[in-house]
């Protein structure tokens, strides 16, 4: 019998967070919750990132996860939209790491080869794919579908990724 | 008699944070404190991003700011390199927020027109002005002169900043 794990996958933004928690053992997997942290625009910078913080922080109470995973998001246009969305992506970093859980990198490609089988899987696949393999996932907007494919990719890659953050090089 | 406050300028980098702490009280300033803080490359980023939100942590429990400023970062090149100033940047403006510490955002050209007298200041400029508003200022490194260069402004125009980002809108 394999050990389970609870595993958060967090999709950053300023304005939409997409959160999902997936329960992992051995090859299943199982769909706990997903959602979305939304901050309001009309709000002072600094207090949209403490409700972003503090949403997340919510979520780890309630469902103390072992591992949480990100996104590494490639921008390639706008600098000021990339500021922007590195702000968030800073919060949404520091908070499980400040309770002392590990916290993964995913490049976008491993994600969609992890949750479709190619690197080259559109938005309509992942979802599609997250969908048949957590039944019950709800998934109100696509930032949580994005969330929660980040967890079933960590789910996947966890041994090996952990190890590597931590210093690790196979031999 | 002006009452004195205590404000904390912050220049957010993830390889190097500058602080500076000032006391102001009515048109008087006083340096008392400026570094850095630095964290190690070679760590992954979400530890990186503890080690900044813990070191301003420490800041706020000695020095007790009563308010904090921060540059309103313009990036117009590399989205990357904007994406990785954004995630300091997140944990910057967090840190203090969480605290309950009001925390200002000033544009570049402000900063530089309240402490030289001129947007279109160079770097020489504004450290220069800076060693003669706050005699004693230490700045080992420049990223030490720009934090304190933030505090000063944050000094000539916190009434208005800090009301203006409550919502208030001067008639």
């Amino acid at each position: 019998m394999y050990q389970s794990v609870r595993l958060l996958g967090l999709d950053p933004g300023l304005q939409h967070t997409g959160w999902g928690m997936v329960e992992s053992a051995g090859s299943r997997l199982r769909h706990l919750g997903d959602g979305v942290i939304s901050t309001d625009a009309s709000q002072p910078l600094a207090d949209r990132l403490c409700t972003l913080h503090r949403g997340i922080l919510l979520l780890l109470e309630q469902w103390q996860p072992d591992e949480a995973a990100v996104e590494h998001t490639y921008v390639n246009k706008n600098p000021q939209a990339a500021l922007k969305l590195g702000q968030a992506r800073g919060v949404v970093l520091l908070t499980p790491a400040l309770g002392g859980i590990p916290v993964a990198e995913y490049q976008a490609m491993e994600v969609k080869r992890a949750v479709v089988g190619t690197g080259h899987a559109d938005k309509t696949q992942v979802e599609a794919m997250v969908k048949r393999l957590l039944p019950g996932a709800v998934m109100r907007r696509s930032d949580a579908a994005d969330a929660l494919a980040i967890a079933i990719c960590h789910a996947h890659h966890r041994g090996t990724r952990l190890a590597l953050a931590r210093g690790y090089v196979p031999a």
